[in-house]
């Protein structure tokens, strides 16, 4: 993605406490106190400019979601789309690191992770980066409960193609798999910024979903 | 694949019986005797016209290669190709069904099966006959070597996604996927014949490789 340079950012980010969060405060880990109920909390780690997760909180007002991003620039357009949406109470942004899955949850406390249009890193010597990396793989089963989901969508042939044999080698159990996700699109389906662009091309989308098996 | 009535080839097949083996012959079963050798054995289930276990039997002496099919109008083909090829020696076509592996092979004697190009099934009440439905995955499991390996290739896009998620279900482990086999083709990639027509056509075809966790 391409960064553009924002100084705005800080300041803006600072103004609206309520929906998003840094990943140095306090308050992160405490995740049931901040949506206030008991309900599941599904996580897009990589939320990007955030039309996914914003999508998804509004669709389905029962589920608590958290979208990670990493850059200030990009979390910013995110945190945009969330105020025009009316910042829905069951949604936060989240400024921070998915490496560091182990500082933001608790062991077990997320029932779903999304994983959409990361990015492929496609040097092997960078195989590490990849959010589908076994070392990922096993911060994602620690913050999951039991049998927890990944649900992870791409458009980039190789980067699913790794995925596929991470997870499997992983032990983890293919659940669903579609190669081309929009000639039967689900109806459920909630476009990315990406994948909105790549499909308009005629990309195929590739999509799986994986279920730890623990 | 449209078949058509050859009534000689019943005659032909019985004129070639040190290359052609029937299902209800007393021999099988006895495959080291067959290649008189200690060599390993690969079986492609679903030969049809032979061209893929032809040239891997070419190409890869040191290996024993069975080829599997059904039907007489599409065998006789492969036997064609097969005398042409001067009866490679660590060759054998078996006219037989794939259903009966139990009575075809001992139990753990064989290294490798090829699934290449098979029916699809489409409709979900015949998914029993995909030749990656657990019934079949059970039957290979029997007669290869513990930890041994399935190699699948297919254009349908549809078998291939049921196929991901049925040999994962079955806990089995993806070592290679490829979902467009012929952007970066292997050097030692065999072609089949559906493998020719529709990769000059443009379609994807796609490949995996899966061993059993045994």
């Amino acid at each position: 993605m391409r960064l553009r340079n924002k100084p705005w950012a800080k300041d803006f980010m600072e103004e609206h406490p309520d929906i998003l969060i840094n990943e140095d405060e306090e308050v992160v880990r405490d995740w049931k106190g901040i949506f206030n109920n008991e309900n599941p909390i599904h996580v897009e780690v990589g939320t990007g400019k955030g039309q996914f997760i914003i999508g998804m909180a509004l669709a389905n007002p029962e589920i608590n979601y958290i979208g990670i991003e990493h850059f200030d620039n990009v979390i910013v357009s995110a945190l945009e789309k969330a105020i025009e949406a009316g910042k829905p109470s069951n949604l936060r942004l989240l400024r921070g690191n998915g490496a560091h899955m182990e500082e933001l949850f608790k062991q077990g406390e997320l029932d779903r992770i999304y994983l959409n249009f990361s990015d492929p890193w496609p040097k092997t010597r960078h195989a590490k980066r990849r959010l589908t990396h076994e070392s990922f793989l096993a911060r994602y089963e620690r913050a999951l409960k039991k049998k927890g989901e990944i649900h992870f969508k791409t458009d980039n042939r190789k980067l699913f193609e790794y995925s596929l044999v991470s997870i499997s080698a992983y032990g983890m159990i293919l659940q669903e798999v579609s190669l081309d996700l929009h000639v039967e699109m689900p109806e459920d389906n909630i476009m990315t910024e990406y994948e909105e662009k790549f499909s308009a091309k005629g990309q195929p989308i590739y999509r799986l979903e994986a279920m730890f098996n623990n």
